[in-house]
């Protein structure tokens, strides 16, 4: 299979796939989801994304209908089942199915699977970004089908031909991009807003902050602002799907790119860490 | 038939619909909605609506896929389909259908409608309130489906045996509720949130103050505080789905009830428009 779809236990290609009208994502946006990137079929980090995606499922007192460990394997059996190994991995549950009604269904959840063709990028080529007012809800700290604020975001830096969107709360303060975690380095020390509920607790950024500690590398985690991200050392993006890259533009000016001796050490522990978690058979 | 669902042309039982896999709802929550009840199979304010829905897919930059006539005649021609002519009719676009990917698809957006018995009630039995923040994202004018919020503050206002969650942000202001909006008596003048982003511009609330004018009662269009409306005279709920209620309780307390002859020449004035409107055949 090229793509696959997933609802519960019934798949296809992700083209040939439906799915009840009444399901609850279809008029409250009701669910949470989590993605892995896989490489040669293994998974990278999954257990940080399973625990991430059951944590978003509670604080949404959504009912999950199957165990980490059921999850766990049927995603590493599903992977298996389309013609690429390199993929984004995507699982979602939503709150269940009923006629519209905004107070809770019974049950448990229902769970969906996306798995399409993806490859990470080397982290070596710079990116450019934008940046927007974030308007959105105080609870980014929870991975919800509520997306339409990133959604409007992303497709404002496809419009200028740039590469992602970081979003500022009132005051200037950088969150972070309408699908990644920004971070900067400022004076040799990697600064990164904290893991509140104005941000995603982003598993690549989690990893690359641990990494930075093993290689004696500051690390702050309180807020910055716009201006110290247009004068930073280096601005680092991170994702699941796209693990680690730098940004050598915001806002159509020049920015970052001194202290790439700092930022090339970075790059190389996070990608190290996944091409020894997803080696080639 | 009991209830109707239709999707880009296809309808049937709610329960027998099913939607593309690949339709934006599933993973963002990409759309907009609006609903208008109906007596007698007759819409009411339907006018209102539509301007307000297209006006919401517009913001959203969700191209609609039928003109407002267009939309009209199908809605008349679905709702008598239904065996019963007291309904709940909704209607909802979402942006498109395509593998799951932030920026937007091509081309036009995908239509949907939802038609259910339901019934007006005569606004004369009070109902109860409770009162949580409001963590809602800052485009509440535009009636999408990103509603997670709404659908956890409903099910509180379930959970403590209450009818509706009234939404407040710092500093104690009053927005809107779960999917109501709320306004006051105080001082013998109707007080109600302006029509900004906090909130959506309600169209039951619209006929209300155009009525209140018409009775000369006097409109305050500014937002009021929770104490405003723990020490109100009246307590009004206003909704296209329950068109206008009291509220005699919140947070557990004895609330509201304080100008019975103001408010049931407001809800008098509301019913006769709508019964005017959606007369038996």
């Amino acid at each position: 299979m090229k793509t696959l779809g997933y609802y519960n236990g019934k798949y296809a290609e992700l083209e040939e796939m439906s799915i009840p009208m009444n399901d609850r994502a279809c008029y409250f946006g009701d669910g949470a989801y989590d993605a892995s990137p896989s490489r040669n079929y293994k998974l990278f980090a999954i257990d940080d994304h399973l625990d991430r995606f059951f944590n978003s499922a509670g604080l949404l007192k959504i009912k999950m209908p199957v165990t980490k460990e059921e999850l766990k394997a049927l995603l590493e059996e599903m992977v298996r089942k389309v013609d690429t190994g390199n993929n984004f991995v995507y699982y979602q549950v939503t709150r269940g199915t009923g006629i519209r009604n905004h107070a809770f269904t019974e049950g448990a959840g229902n769970l969906w699977l996306l798995i399409k063709p993806d490859e990470i990028e080397d982290g070596l080529t710079p990116i450019k970004l934008i940046t927007t007012e974030d308007t959105r809800f105080f609870h980014c700290n929870i991975k919800t089908l509520n997306l339409i604020p990133s959604v409007m975001a992303a497709q404002k830096a496809v419009e200028a031909k740039v590469n992602e969107t970081v979003f500022y709360r009132p005051g200037g303060i950088v969150t972070e991009c309408a699908y990644s975690n920004v971070s900067i380095i400022k004076d040799n020390t990697l600064r990164t807003h904290p893991n509140d509920n104005q941000i995603l607790p982003g598993i690549a950024k989690a990893h690359m902050i641990d990494l930075c500690k093993k290689l004696e590398i500051p690390v702050n985690e309180t807020a910055f602002t716009l201006d110290d991200l247009y004068n930073a050392q280096e601005i680092i993006v991170t994702s699941s799907s796209n693990l680690i890259r730098r940004a050598n533009e915001v806002d159509g000016k020049a920015a970052g790119g001194k202290a790439p001796e700092l930022y090339e050490r970075i790059r190389k522990a996070v990608m190290d860490e996944f091409y020894d978690a997803t080696p080639a058979d």
